[in-house]
């Protein structure tokens, strides 16, 4: 394909010591090579790179001192000629290269666009495109090496895999109707089509099941500390961020409703909110107001919920205990240092299967216990799996839902000896399903919306 | 010289499409290539490009799909090897890389080390090193014009100059001083040495000159907008930005104490002080109190005072006038689109020298008219002068004044006749002083200090 020459600024906004202003297209040297003064970047080799300045042709003045990579198709990023000019990173250097490069015959990209030109010209698949987002976004490891594992192409090649299997069912099919005298060959056929549908549909189950840890695992989970007044809930958050091997603080800007904080507990992201009303409150007599608990556990996945193993089960806590129902619940008895007040059946009582464990975040005890029953929650027994899949994009999700339903009713219909073109035709449904995850058979608006999401530059 | 090998990520922090770390030193390949997974980095040419993956040494996993630039010294930002990493720019990402390079042999970079080394080996001096973190905060055209002048070595050249002419009336002295029976030759030499000595001094001041608005097109001009309610001031804000070419934001995370925006006029940046509590006041009724505009005041070196056409002058005019002395003062009268009641000779009156102009922001009169006012009053006769050497520096500007005021000492010396001994030891000083803006004559200890204020990274 062809098309016009693409720039924009790659490298986050704000003051750096360097910053990337890529170009993409037939175009991208020519342009380049108009503002660079030392030499003809029409001649270098591919994938080299050449020190020297930019001038602006309208003054002939230098502009700034510049390293320019220059890629030419096809093996880059874009399947295009790609052309990167380092300047340093100030924010009006790179904004004059940016305008230099414009009025030199560029157009200004749309957020995602060389992604989408990678697409487009056949490099990655639509899955491969919106795993290079996961990545940027991704918080931890193991978010990472998901994200990569996609990027790689490892959901693209399962989920071409299933819709190969769709395609020789659906030839069979063509065979029974294209050659319906062969009747002894129907009856065999019917069976194994059922089950090798069925395999299909268990492949699309197993990935759904992962679905839950994927999302978590993408976006974080939302977690919460919840307890009364003085029962260590800041001590927890400190032990937390402190114990985090990468914390990773919400960059300004993004501004959401709550203040959220990343932490890392191992490998599980948790999206911890509502920090700043734990950390401001420096007078521990201060409560959390019941009103605000129940504003912030409803933006909640997870509870953490603090009890002071010196004192008593109050009224309170079973108020604030009564309120989380329908969120996954730790509870943590605290202050185990001092004598035990807290009558443990009790606790079990009120808590019944949410799992309970004991720390003194003081004496550094219980830590490994809280951060083992947190992983355990949510991915036990797949925590050393570094090779599976996730399933963490609500659009894959969605998707391998109602292709699986789908490629269910066909199995009924077969089961139940319904006509055998409602069959082919529910299966073939599934195989476009598929194909949207790869973007085989999507749309043109779905393309534009999806790469839209993504940061400009990408 | 040689040094470890040091890395840094260089891009600026937060999500983007790329990120890079940078390694610098004679490691920096094999460091590079212990990750490096598809080709030996220790064969390639020097300024080349690679396609591949980083992989984690300890699990042997693939963590990032990555570019590496491969650069051998001498033609390098540091004269050492470098390697650049572009990786996706995700927080997560880029840190994971950098985590790689450090555990595999490098040293995290301390702010502005990659520049100092570029010092240390001699291939920029410390104005030139100066002017690499004014380029990357520059605001305006002219301020990285200037900046660029600065990186390309324009001052360091004239600093060169004016300490050769002082080695040469210091080797005069010295002959004077050895063959004292040459009594002839000194009467004449006294009085050339003294227009020699004179000359620098002269170039000195012309250079200190430059200082003040060297001091603005690299800081901004403190500004603020002040006048009684619904005279235009958040109209006049509006047109400033709107009308501005380049509109630099601060970026979240440099918090100060008041919020600023800054805008472009005619290359000057006006850094527009409590633009918040302009456009806080959607209530045009609500007036901008005397107490705050006091606190405001002290912060500006330029008051834009508006008044309204359509009215006449007040006591509050007055009041908040009298608050802005010491500072400079454009008046603008503003709504000319309605009839006149406000008194024009009043109004000079009150303000004494300072410039009036009128306008209708709102049929978009006068606009050019204001921002000439505001270049004239700093760079009057000098807005096309691209070539001129602005000092912006404060540490430039201090030593500078330090050796005119020691060359100063050594002429009144020798006019009166004063011991030669002594014409020495203060010429010596303002070469050693002029020295110390291109460190040549620096300390280790002002080094330090100076390469710490530069970005991570740099």
């Amino acid at each position: 394909m062809e098309f016009d020459t693409i720039t924009a600024i790659s490298t986050p906004k704000g003051e750096g010591a360097i910053a990337i202003v890529r170009l993409s297209g037939d175009q991208a040297v020519q342009i380049a090579n108009k503002l660079f003064k030392e030499k003809d970047l029409n001649i270098v080799d591919s994938h080299t790179i050449h020190y020297g300045h930019l001038v602006d042709p309208s003054t002939e003045t230098i502009v700034e001192e510049v390293m320019v990579s220059v890629l030419r198709a096809p093996k880059t990023f874009t399947r295009e000629d790609v052309v990167e000019i380092n300047c340093h990173g100030g924010i009006y250097s790179v904004n004059k290269v940016l305008e230099l490069v414009l009025s030199s015959g560029a157009r200004l990209a749309e957020p995602g666009e060389f992604t989408k030109r990678a697409f487009l010209n056949g490099r990655i698949d639509l899955s491969q495109a919106e795993a290079v987002m996961d990545l940027i976004r991704s918080k931890t490891d193991r978010a990472m090496a998901i994200a990569m594992n996609q990027v790689e192409g490892r959901l693209s090649k399962m989920v071409s895999g299933l819709r190969q299997t769709l395609l020789e069912i659906l030839a069979h099919i063509e065979v029974n109707i294209d050659y319906p005298e062969y009747d002894d060959v129907e009856e065999m056929t019917n069976t194994v089509l059922i089950e090798k549908a069925k395999t299909v549909q268990n492949e699309i189950q197993r990935l759904l099941e992962t679905s839950k840890q994927g999302k978590i695992l993408r976006e974080g989970l939302s977690t919460v500390i919840i307890g009364r007044p003085n029962v260590g809930k800041s001590s927890l958050l400190n032990t937390l961020v402190q114990e985090s091997k990468a914390i990773v603080t919400d960059i300004p800007g993004t501004t959401r409703d709550v203040i959220e904080e990343y932490v890392n507990v191992k490998g599980v992201p948790l999206r911890l909110i509502d920090t700043a009303g734990i950390r401001e409150t420096k007078d521990v007599v201060e409560a959390i107001g019941v009103e605000r608990s129940k504003k912030v556990l409803n933006l909640a996945d997870l509870v953490l919920f603090v009890l002071n193993n010196n004192e008593q089960l109050t009224e309170e806590d079973r108020v604030l205990y009564n309120q989380m129902s329908g969120k996954d619940v730790i509870v943590i008895i605290n202050k185990t240092d001092l004598p035990q007040n807290l009558d443990i059946e009790e606790v079990k009582q009120l808590v019944g299967n949410a799992t309970i464990v004991t720390t003194s975040l003081k004496e550094e005890q219980g830590i490994e216990d809280l951060e083992k029953a947190i992983a355990d929650l949510y991915f036990e027994g797949q925590i050393e799996s570094q090779d599976l899949t996730y399933l963490s994009n609500a659009r894959h999700i969605a998707l391998l839902k109602q292709a699986e339903s789908t490629i269910n009713d066909a199995t009924e219909a077969m089961r139940n000896g319904m006509p055998i073109d409602l069959v082919q035709i529910d299966l073939t449904r599934a195989w476009e399903l598929l194909g949207e995850i790869i973007g085989d058979t999507v749309q043109e608006s779905l393309i534009n919306q999806l790469f839209s999401q993504f940061c400009l530059g990408k």
